[in-house]
């Protein structure tokens, strides 16, 4: 593929994604109780004043990452919003006499009131990535301490004791290992250790030779198959859960060779699990899952971060030409020339089928976030070609 | 519509009621551990040998019903399957050391072990249609005294303390009217009444007023739209929750006019809420429920039983009409005339898009009894023109 087609590619990421941060600030920003809106249908209206917790962590640190490493993003009003999110976040999102202090709301209120709360670690995990990176743009040492302690409380509900997320102990519900977990452990200890050292970044480095571990683990069938859910002997489940893939993951992981303290090359995981996007393997899959043939977003713009990734490191012509296949689908499907911003949900012939730009599990991440990470992987490809 | 179509109806109702009870007498018995397979392919093949709670018990009340009311299944094995599966529940589905000595699991082991709980009301629900109608059919006191109690702790949950049933509280989760919880329990105050006077009667009629109050605080805006949550005050919620439609619930309500000790005329609901199809109010609704353009069978079985229904009550020929127009799609999109039995999902289009007859919502429970009551309809209706 030419440098000319690079170049195209390169621009028209850098233009989406400012069309995308414009679309947030404009609209999501709650200049009168903090914190951001996160359903906004799809011209901006704002549908449910419901604050999702993994939505704020999120979007702070989106934000935090723009005004950091891109500079035309380092700007005020980027750092104030990440500010202002910050804020919000850490003085609600924790639950008051949940049995742990550290536990966090799925959902609050416009005022910060807690409404939900999930029995799993994601709420959690966003809270450590919004806290650190704010940290790393404010110099807060107080802030990246609360990550750290955050951190500290994940690793114990992963490897100790889950008790603490609140799940009845049931005598039928055997240990089962989801990829999701050890995928974002493993994404919060690159956010904590880039460009530290110390025993501070030992002590993660440890837990990340832990997740890979776990990880591997999901390589089933020969190889053949990325299984979202094995035992915990590393072996395949029977019935619906044992058949679940999740694209969405697969994609992000095979992906950046890195080598660990304990010697072994893995791939590290560029992504994060959120909820839907799964497909057969043969049999039916969990049935709360109707959405199966649906095409979402999310795996969508993780497929172009996986490609163009893959083709930076290969540089096989094929893997471009799948960049460019998904761009394609992408870039037409998806990308609302109207109103800016992205549909999440189609069906699977590619009609809209929910047509909102923020909801429960959509928010200001997947999307400026794939952007964001092609347009430096171009960067980094053309300036190779130029030098 | 002459009296053969109706005769017609009757009989092709009957002919699928026969082979849907034959589908769950040849694949869901478990001869080994007792109580039913519940996740069953569309060629009766068990793809997953989890039992679910409601449709465990759903499975002893329809076989039970049958047995009692419909002469031609009044047959020992139809009795010897309730009873199995009446003692697999009594035996697993409440959960030991939960807080309550009556709360139940949502999810068991196929060796009856508990996997998962809901916090919610609707597996004792169905626990107490269980053991009411088998201590009709066998006469025994301790089920139908355990029915009771069940009620009991049901209406305490739902009219003086919900803690028991294990939802945190929080402070930003103020009270909502669901319509489903007030419809379950007047279907319950049926099933508890049915030929039976005295105290406990009385008791119940009581929960049934309440409930009739409940369900008509959901028919907002005018009488134009019936919302399945509400406040507690009555009146319509803001964003997401307000908007919900559940069309499966609707078409249950205005059927059945009786009169009720508090002297108030009202529509007793003769169906039960499951989960989805739900659909727009303008705005988006809730984004877990991303099916809500799909074509369930569950609420087509529902508008099959109202409009006949409806029809049998005022004689309105456009009613039958639209009974013909939903039992045309019905049969011939959902009725799988290869294998036998339904299949529960369908896209927009009318394209089956998950192919199994038995899941964690879709057991022996809607589509048997949509063909036992629409056959009893139209015996009824018959019988009259015939007289």
């Amino acid at each position: 593929m030419s440098v000319e087609k690079l170049q195209r590619y390169r621009e028209q990421m850098r233009t989406e994604l400012d069309k995308v941060v414009e679309f947030w600030q404009k609209y999501s920003h709650d200049t009168q109780y903090g914190g951001f809106f996160t359903c906004i249908g799809k011209d901006g209206k704002i549908y449910d004043e419901l604050k999702y917790v993994w939505l704020q962590g999120r979007q702070v640190w989106m934000y935090c990452r723009l005004y950091r490493t891109m500079e035309r993003f380092n700007k005020p009003e980027i750092l104030e919003a990440a500010k202002s999110g910050g804020a919000f976040l850490r003085r609600f999102a924790r639950i008051p006499n949940s049995g742990s202090p550290w536990k966090c709301a799925f959902c609050l209120t416009r005022d910060g009131k807690a409404l939900k709360v999930q029995r799993t670690i994601f709420s959690e995990c966003f809270y450590v990535m919004a806290m650190d990176e704010l940290a790393r743009v404010t110099g807060d040492k107080d802030m990246q301490a609360e990550a750290a302690q955050m951190m500290d409380q994940l690793v114990h509900w992963v490897r100790v004791d889950p008790s603490g997320l609140g799940k009845p102990q049931l005598s039928g519900d055997t240990p089962v290992c989801s990829m999701a977990v050890p995928m974002m452990l493993l994404c919060l200890v690159q956010q904590l250790t880039e460009a530290r050292s110390g025993e501070e970044v030992d002590k993660y480095r440890e837990v990340g030779g832990w997740c890979v571990k776990q990880i591997l683990q999901h390589l089933q069938r020969g190889g053949t198959a990325i299984l979202e859910s094995v035992s915990s002997e590393g072996k395949e489940l029977p019935g619906c859960a044992g058949r679940l893939q999740n694209p969405g993951d697969t994609l992000c992981t095979p992906l950046k060779e890195i080598s660990l303290d304990q010697g072994c090359s893995i791939p590290v995981l560029e992504g994060q699990n959120t909820s839907g996007f799964c497909f057969y393997l043969g049999q039916c899959v969990l049935f709360s899952q109707l959405e199966w043939s649906m095409k979402l977003w999310w795996p969508h713009c993780e497929a172009l971060i996986a490609y163009l990734m893959a083709y930076s490191h290969t540089k096989e012509p094929a893997l471009l030409e799948r960049f460019s296949q998904v761009y394609d689908y992408t870039f037409s499907h998806f990308s609302d020339a109207e109103n800016g911003e992205w549909f999440g949900y189609l069906t699977q012939q590619g009609k809209v089928t929910l047509d909102f730009k923020g909801g429960p599990f959509k928010g200001f991440f997947h999307v400026p976030r794939c952007l964001y990470m092609c347009e430096k992987i171009l960067d980094s490809i053309l300036n190779k070609q130029e030098s």
